[in-house]
């Protein structure tokens, strides 16, 4: 299982050995690590070198440490403090148009495996979120339910790689999106065609039909990037 | 710029203020962070803490530390250790269909974006990994041209951010995928049709039709998909 290191960079070999662990299977979620003192022994390594490597998993969102009990693999990942390729295509300095089609090419794929893998009960949700975005009088209560259809959709997928994709970009997209969601969700003169693209999403969801749910995604997409474009413009 | 920290939890401050700071352009790639003792005195907090915290980002890859130098912002993270979402993928045990879906997600897109931005010189080490793929008599070395075709058409997307996607899960592709592709390169029946559908890629992108370049791409990762169903109702 564990094997004894000889190397200078310590801390990155016990992490190799985790990772060669999980990818084997002989690690899962959920499991407990040997405790630190075992490491050291199996290990032939410092405390200090387990410890770091053991708080950078932690960090990372990997490992979870719980009080007198010791350390486990997480069971769920959702929410991890850390999202490395945020921060990575933050210092990237990327454009606009670049993460606006990162954007595109997840969402057009989870609806269409959306309109394979949706329930009714999936629906009434979408169908709530489309009833606040036309009528809630709040602009934050609105901008969270456009947010929020669109995460519903990356679920519905049933794809756990995809949606985790998404939401592991998605501190990057709320940084460069969240002004134009603003803008544009809040404009009367958009809202109202944004409800209807929204609804044009859910109805070719509704009929199952994936080709008609990536169309509909599209053309709400390629408006929004008519609005970067604008405020792009505006803003340079 | 930094501001001293009242938490429990002392090494995540850390990792919060320099993530803020990044997305907030304030650290930039290639900068050096403050030493050490600096952080201690702006922050307030153990030298322990900011060690902890230097170490986890230099195991993501964001920090690097540099012998008699300090601690620097990584220029670039091709070739980071550590792949998060390879990882946190491998332990959800997700099937081979929704890797597969992730791929098509993903090269579908690449393939789309490289039509419009493909250079001659692009075209010419794409044709070389072709001719290998038809000619070599090493069952390896065409299983890695194969390979390159698919990562140069990613670089040539122009889009940092899905390049990088597509690496980030590399290794949990490669886990998934490599038997697989030994096994359709190599079948004597199978090379043919797979060399030409490569050259149907190449041709699309060598015209500049997005359109076309999606639809070939998108007929080789069906063809593969056959492929890896036979092969888990084979091994399952």
């Amino acid at each position: 299982m564990f094997r004894p290191i000889k190397n200078t960079k310590v801390y990155e070999q016990v992490i190799i050995q985790i990772k060669n662990m999980i990818s084997k299977g002989i690690l899962k979620k959920g499991d407990k690590l040997p405790s630190e003192r075992e490491l050291v022994d199996k290990l032939g390594i410092s405390r200090t070198s387990i410890r770091e490597a053991l708080r950078a998993l932690e960090i990372i969102g990997l490992v979870e440490s719980r009080q007198g009990e010791g350390n486990f693999i997480r069971d769920n990942f959702e929410n991890s403090l850390f999202e490395p390729l945020s921060v990575m295509f933050m210092l990237q300095k990327s454009s606009t148009l670049e993460i606006h089609q990162v954007r595109v090419m997840i969402e057009t794929e989870t609806a269409s495996l959306a309109a394979k893998n949706i329930t009714d009960k999936d629906i009434e949700v979408l169908q709530e979120y489309i009833d606040k975005l036309e009528n809630s009088n709040d602009e934050v209560d609105r901008s969270i339910a456009d947010k929020n259809f669109h995460y519903k959709i990356a679920e519905c997928s049933g794809n756990f790689l995809i949606n985790n994709i998404l939401r592991s970009v998605s501190s990057l997209m709320d940084a460069f999106i969240v002004n134009a969601r603003m803008v544009i969700v809040n404009e009367a003169e958009q809202r109202e065609e944004l409800v209807i693209q929204h609804r044009n999403i859910l109805q070719a969801l509704v009929n199952r039909d994936s080709e008609a749910a990536v169309t509909a995604m599209r053309e709400h997409l390629e408006c929004i990037k008519r609005h970067l474009i604008l405020m792009d413009n505006i803003y340079s």
